[in-house]
């Protein structure tokens, strides 16, 4: 069996990020860039470099002759490329080479680094969707000198206005608590006593961050009841995560009382556990998943990753997404190795006659482009 | 090396397949069919369906030619023609391709709409065990009135009766409760105060689930003391489930305070835990484990998941089950993908030198059907 | 792209094995053995042999042929050829062609059975370090008669002698609590508190066996106060390990109350939580992990252990161990298995271009022995 067409599907798959941050802005150095190649925010060891991993290996592979260099060049001459080229030159190739038809932009995150809706759109001549961080919207409310009373209500108005155009919504409970909360909407009344001691914190420092578990209950119901398909960081991510509480499974109760709104729940990254988050996407009509970011950081070894995403689920419960976050190069691979890791799980099915062909191409399609626009309602020319 | 005598071997093994259910009684709808080919009970989200997953592609390429139709139909064809030969033929014909030589069936679900001992014994043409399922024993025993104080007695008696001609005992703690239960045994008094409430609730709403963990308890240790080897679902199944609670590693203290009785104990299907099945298999004598049920649901990924039952349990700890619960598509595809499976394990190794030819058959002897028989004190005419 | 110059490189590399025990001073007879080639303490069930695993099928696929013997020869065989040759020859057989250069060897258990710090270096001809198990050290402390009142000044004082000469520290914490302990140190008044009662139970018994949480993490702070590098057991292990308690995600918060001392924390072996620990290695600068004991457990599958340990992990945060224990066929295939993993996993990437050759070679080196010599600060001799 021909496994050609299958490779040309892939390779050319519109694809839909239904999860990704803006590329940078501006030009940075190699310390700085080192640091968005690791999900850690801590420098190394002396004498060790991020370079030195899964992640960096496929930049110097991949990205490198994107820039007009040969694979597998030296990080310093990658880095002296990349100062030449400039910050948006470098941006526009990486998105250019990457194939992607639209991207769902997360804006919740140091949204001042980075490129927004507007800039990802001029860069990449594609389609920009937003994704609110519900954190974000609360944090930002926060600062308004909202009284505790208020609140609620005042956090639904200011998520309806910060929404209006919004296709999705996303929470990072993960970071913030974990997983382990009480599944139930916790009342108003334990709202307000809640956010009683936080916003006199936030007066007091000028800073707000949400880490209380009846405040992102709260949120979490609000988006629930906003109506928008939710997005949840799930798994591996930066050192503020305690990854064990991060186990899609600790949503089990939550993902049953949120079944009856109809909203749909979706799992991001799920890397260790995406074996867990193929699980839920079975049995729960409303769940789905992907591992982004994962396929980034494990590099050559995201074949392994895909495959593994490829078990459980029905093909209509699997997305696509990057997670890519600041360096464009995240952007880029994000695309380039979920598309190899599809193309080395597929091909042998499909060349041993156990996967029909045109099924092979039509599952690519569903995950690359296909669920998300079904999900999202995104136009067709998405 | 040659693997021919290999790839004989495995085709021509005649399976023990330890844990299995009956195949359906009646033709079904395709709303129905879907329904069985997920693990979820409810539909999935308009506009898919259940059959693009790794298990309708893998019922789609396998069961079809079993029909008579080509690779890969389309399952408008493949319903079309399964109404067309009527359940009987569609059952004969998948049973009979299967190979299997012998089942253990386990009778305690759902009875009414699937073949019983007999039927399966009928259809198959092969020997029928039968595995009992404790909570139904109990559940039984409370729909006829029995009074709280006798149930302890009482429980014992009718597990005597009910297994007088049974193999082997089964138990589904894992859904009604998890495995984080007090691995003690409880008290008769213990037990009399937990029946109280349950039996006047099944009085008072005539239908009879156990849920309760002190009568879950209760029925494990009777279990224990009947003597035959205990089966325990592990890992995924259906969203009763709470997959976290159902890892096999909560049954740690459990296993020890059974170690001292003698009884074996048969962790089943253990999806996504099998790895951590695999080490309790080997550190505790009498635990065993299979992968059934996974490897249908993963369909071309199962060569994976069997690979990963191939790790830390000794080749005398590891058995073959398909799990298989109505179409007779699962009883065929749990007995195909798990030689396939093995096949593509073994291949390799035999191939490189690196295991002797004869060692990896007697492997696949071992976990096809010799396994089961020492622990179940089959016949050896199976 | 030839990978000819990897393979070269790779069977060459002079390890480093930073986490070894040693081998058995005499003979044993085939049950001691096989006791030897299993985590269980356990005999395995009647009719079944260890030797039916996958570590028994490489024992005999590569030990034999060090021995004088055809591949796969029969365990009986094996045996009769093992005595003939004698305990002192089939050690330095096996070790001589394990190509290890330098052993970390950990002395705190069992050592009357096993060849010492010296022992091995003349059966290996390498020079032998030494890691001090910190549960040791207290418990040789307890059997001093000491008072509870000093036991935090004696112990440090015991430490500081006992490690003089040490290149690193060891916990086994995982065995005798698990992770889930409190992540604070303890203060000197609680330490003194639950020295009392165990104290008086060291006297009264003559055993000293150390399980209390508050002595544990006492042990492991006075441990981050000598500033050596810290091993912890991680994972799998013998039956005394309730597994779900070892995974290292919950040693999160610990590792983050470490980080500012400066000591580097050594995750060992991992299986079946490595890519969790991968996860760890990434985002926190300290800590490092192994995939030691999984490697020789899972003989055949270790390509998979050793693949998945390449993901999330910075190749300066890997390191190669055997965790080697009695029967130096376990010292060789440690290096054997982990050298033909790496090649495994490392060829593919070289010939299709997608990692450079030097680059792979590089990182062979790394984990093979230079991250080793970086962390224990080793002589490049080594």
């Amino acid at each position: 069996m021909s496994t050609e067409p299958l490779a040309t599907a892939i390779e050319r798959l519109p694809l839909v990020d239904h999860h990704v941050h803006g590329a940078l802005r501006h030009d940075v150095d190699r310390a700085a860039l080192e640091l968005m190649l690791t999900e850690s925010d801590r420098p190394g060891p002396p004498g060790t470099t991020q370079f030195d991993s899964q992640l960096g290996f496929a930049v110097r592979r991949w990205c490198a002759p994107v820039l007009g260099l040969e694979p597998h060049a030296a990080p310093e001459a990658y880095l002296a490329r990349r100062g030449e080229l400039g910050a948006e030159e470098v941006t526009r190739r990486l998105l250019a080479a990457a194939g992607v038809a639209q991207y769902l932009l997360e804006t919740g995150y140091q949204a001042d680094d980075l490129l927004g809706l507007d800039g990802m759109a001029r860069a990449s001549g594609r389609p920009v969707g937003e994704i609110v961080r519900l954190e974000s919207v609360l944090e930002d409310l926060a600062r308004t000198g909202v009284a505790a009373a208020d609140l609620p209500a005042r956090f639904h108005e200011a998520l309806a206005v910060r929404t209006a155009d919004a296709v999705g919504l996303k929470s990072i409970v993960a970071y913030r608590h974990g997983f382990d909360f009480d599944p139930e909407r916790p009342t108003d009344r334990q709202v307000v006593s809640a956010a009683g001691p936080w916003l006199r914190e936030v007066e007091a420092t000028g800073t707000a961050r949400v880490a209380d578990p009846v405040l992102l209950r709260h949120l979490l119901w609000a988006g629930v009841d906003r109506g928008l398909p939710l997005q949840l960081h799930v798994g591996y991510g930066d050192p503020d995560v305690e990854l064990h509480r991060c186990d899609p499974l600790l949503l089990t109760r939550f993902i049953k009382n949120v079944e009856p709104y109809g909203v749909d729940l979706l799992l991001l990254h799920c890397y260790p556990f995406h074996r867990n988050a193929g699980y839920l996407a079975q049995v729960f009509p409303h769940v789905y998943f992907d591992v982004g970011l994962g396929v980034n950081h494990t590099g050559m070894r995201s074949d392994a990753v895909v495959a593994e995403s490829l078990e459980l689920a029905p093909f209509a419960k699997i997305l696509f997404s990057s997670d890519a976050w600041g360096p464009p190069e995240l952007h880029h691979l994000g695309a380039l190795l979920w598309r190899r890791g599809m193309l080395r799980a597929l091909t042998p099915w499909v060349a041993g006659g156990e996967w029909a062909a045109a099924d092979a191409v039509r599952v690519a399609r569903l995950i690359g482009h296909d669920n998300a626009r079904r999900v999202y309602r995104l136009a067709d020319d998405g």
